[in-house]
């Protein structure tokens, strides 16, 4: 079974879609776009609906994307993951070699779940998280003075990060009470300092995540805030919790007042339903909304199962992205929620995506022939339509849109001007930014032309809340996963970090004086004015 | 003079660089990257060194853009732009019609500024705001009861918030004691709820920025802030102060504590020097940082019409693109400071430079041959490095870097953690990826080969201040002029943010059962279960 996976290119499909992609569906011709096309290319979800009726396809360019995953068994490799197969891996070369299974934290809520050892280990950590949460709002643990913890400090880069707090920032009206976080990720020393500026630190916790506990950034983080501890005069123990592997530097209670696990069949980049998410949110939201917002996610992850495309929102949003970038040569996808509180999701997605399948050598092991992933970028709407959408409507770059949006807001607090709500007119833009891309106009100036025929999706819920926060998590994750099988590519590793990491070290060797054989330390160095 | 400027396709220089172009330089070659080379391609400025060993160039490209920067005239057109020729135009057609004159907001320093009469206007301005700021400090402008403002809400969208918002997010650590502001800008009925669930609104003065008044998004949110007002039984007159054109709905005495003018000579992007951004910085960091701001974007001005390309940081930043992005065909530019002060500041440059030169259309009216602007789009590094670069450096799309970096940190809270403090591995790492993007690395092992030869820049400063962020600022707004120059397109219109705001209206009324004789407009709402 391992890595005998078909790449598209050797599909039937993949032939008939370049033909198809010479003509594309023209959605600015008169009467493209019609009030059928927008109910006929419509997919219902659980939690999201996916409107793809600005798409540049056909039925027929849909039947050719369902033979694609069909001839690339997209959905039995998903089901392959989620059960627990080696899918981290590059055959006839040494890979990591590893389980991919983010989706067994959230299969908890079935009686047969797909990888049992696997959820297994997921609901020992959250059965200990919940443990621990009773004991902070019981006050069992607490600080010196015999107070409750109200802050908690998450320490972490990157996988670790991003995810993390793009969800807690979009869940900020779900908190408890008396209950905030913040971030450190950053090496810069004043990301820390100007955390360490603002919080009490005799009231604070701090998660430290770190799957191997050997993240540079990480520690010296960490040791930058303990001793902020140490200077208070306060036992930075009695505040630390680490998450990390089982038996990494990081997994010991002489240094953490707890520990919870992360396993290495999860990459950082999906972790954010392991503990590496579940600890911080567990502390903001308490037990019962994470347990809301995994469900969200499990909810997601069976849906990606469907194998009918036009009934698999994560299957045809990765098809669809595909057609996009594969067949119609747009570089780059922008992500616009129409949610001020998934104003970090962009970032988060940019990671998740870019890191999986920002590669160039199939799981074969041989030089991929194609284009592998695009580039990921956005900003919340209305925000973004005052910042670059002109380039989106009138500018010479192509760019595949993914549009978010929610009928109702977070917090209800609205009111109406001049005949609608604020929601209302979020809406309306939403909608609006949808048909223009697609229509365009005409006009005899020029300047005022509007070409159109510009492809976007909508993704559209009822309120932003834990349970579709896990749902537009697991529905990205599966698309970035469907996607890495079309290009046959391994999208669980991550080698393109390594070089970088060995030259830094050359160079603070080279800046504290040690002599490098490598010439170019110090060249940089020099240019840089450094020393 | 008006809009007789060469586009670059019919300077001689095109041909020879396009020529050039097929055999770039190979930064991964034996030896190319060198020493010499990285010293050679070094150009100084007041404040920040542009480090440009690790772009695809030679001597022969250089002395090509120097031919191309002269035969398109582009220090005389800046110098046109400074002195306040109309350039916000197209010929033969109706279009703004205006001058465009940012740069006169910070030309104060001068005994003979490029033109008097803006910089007249912004001169008056800038003394009116310290004598307000002088009145804050001063306890005569108060609350109700006396106390001092201690909390700015700004309220802006756009130019009119993702400028100022990066650059005091940026300034931080030289905020005056007790002195913090909040923003509003999506209309997103949350985001407004989110400040003012956590501002005391007596002790708060709101700052409403919108140069015709008009805005949509500004007017809702300004209407949600002044209710709230009202709610605490607080008269919102004596709290909100208007930033907008002279004799603008919103240039009203009796509905403002005061009102700082802006001319529609400035633009919304370009803006941030202007009272728009001035205000907010004002009281948050004092009038004197906010002269040091506007030197050192002074001094980035005067810097920028330096004729010799490799003299001239912003000039050569601009051709470099030009090169990465028309001749080598880079669809998309990424901004990575390694610096977490600056973590807005690529969403700032991405709504400057997308909106100025995302265009189709040639300012003599004719249809653009060649691309115009990229993508633009960025984190903050080290974030970054853990997130999407491992598709810079192994992926398939071609992306031209821009690192900016720092020596010292800004709050020089610091520690050596095993041999080096969190600052040197901070320049460290942006000097280990700019070497690692550039040379690549061999390897048996296909998944660990890193193709190198990727391009990028370092922008080099001592450290980030009032004055270096203002030259930062001067540094990309002149970099996007002299590129739009090169297109021949207008960078200082946004007619493409036209048509959504025209269709949102549509649907608004269709929302509120107005018959409307846009079919789609119901089509929209309905796939999108609205109602």
């Amino acid at each position: 079974m391992k890595n005998n996976w078909k790449s598209m290119v050797d599909c039937k499909a993949y032939e008939t879609l370049t033909l198809l992609a010479r003509s594309p569906f023209d959605l600015s011709a008169e009467n493209a776009l019609t009030a059928e096309r927008l109910e006929r290319f419509h997919c219902k979800g659980d939690e999201f609906d996916l409107l793809y009726g600005c798409q540049r396809v056909t039925p027929e360019v849909l039947d050719a994307l369902q033979s694609l995953a069909d001839e690339c068994k997209l959905i039995e490799q998903f089901e392959h993951m989620r059960c627990g197969a080696v899918m981290n891996c590059i055959k006839n070369f040494p890979s990591e070699n590893r389980q991919v299974l983010h989706t067994a934290c959230r299969d908890i809520f079935s009686n047969s779940p797909a990888c049992e050892s696997a959820t297994e280990q997921a609901k020992a950590e959250l059965a200990s998280l919940k443990t621990f949460l009773e004991e902070l709002d019981q006050g069992r643990i607490c600080n010196e003075q015999g107070q409750r913890y109200t802050t908690l400090i998450h320490v972490g880069i990157g996988g670790s990060d991003l995810g993390p707090r793009s969800i807690y920032e979009a869940l900020l009206p779900f908190r408890q009470k008396d209950r905030v976080v913040h971030f450190i990720s950053n090496v810069d020393p004043d990301d820390a300092a100007a955390v360490l500026e603002k919080v009490d630190l005799s009231r604070s916790l701090v998660v430290v995540v770190s799957k191997s506990g050997t993240t540079l950034e990480t520690l010296s983080n960490e040791t930058l805030v303990r001793t902020a501890f140490e200077n208070a005069g306060l036992d930075s123990v009695n505040h630390c919790v680490s998450v990390t592997g089982e038996s990494s530097p990081m997994d010991n209670p002489k240094r953490y007042l707890r520990t919870f696990h992360m396993y290495d069949y999860i990459g950082g980049r999906f972790s954010s339903t392991s503990m590496v998410g579940a600890v911080m949110l567990g502390f903001a939201l308490g037990y019962e909304q994470v347990v809301d917002f995994l469900q969200g996610a499990a909810n997601g992850d069976s849906a990606a199962t469907n194998r009918d495309i036009r009934s698999n929102s994560a299957l045809l949003l990765a098809l669809l992205g595909v057609w996009n970038h594969t067949f119609l040569g747009m570089p780059t996808v922008a992500i616009l929620p129409y949610s001020q509180a998934l104003h970090r999701f962009p970032a988060h997605l940019q990671q998740c995506d870019m890191e999986s399948n920002g590669k160039s050598v199939q799981r074969n092991g041989e030089a991929l022939q194609i284009k592998s992933g695009p580039v990921l970028w956005g900003e919340p709407g209305t925000n973004g339509q005052h910042a670059f959408y002109q380039l989106l409507h009138q500018g010479t770059e192509k760019v595949a849109v993914e549009f978010i949006g929610f009928r109702k807001s977070q917090r209800g607090k609205d009111l109406k001007i001049e005949g609608s709500t604020s929601q209302q007119k979020l809406i309306a833009n939403l909608l609006a930014q949808s048909m223009a891309l697609a229509i365009g106009k005409d006009d005899v100036n020029p300047n005022k032309r509007f070409p159109g025929n510009k492809v976007n999706v909508i993704l559209m819920a009822n309120r932003l809340t834990p349970k579709s926060m896990g749902a537009l998590l697991a529905l990205y994750e599966a698309k970035i996963v469907f996607q890495g099988f079309c290009w046959n590519i391994n999208s669980f590793d991550q080698e393109g970090v390594q070089l970088g990491k060995v030259l830094a070290g050359e160079i603070l060797g080279a800046m504290s004086g040690k002599e490098d054989e490598n010439h170019l330390t110090r060249a940089f160095l020099s240019a840089a004015r450094i020393q």
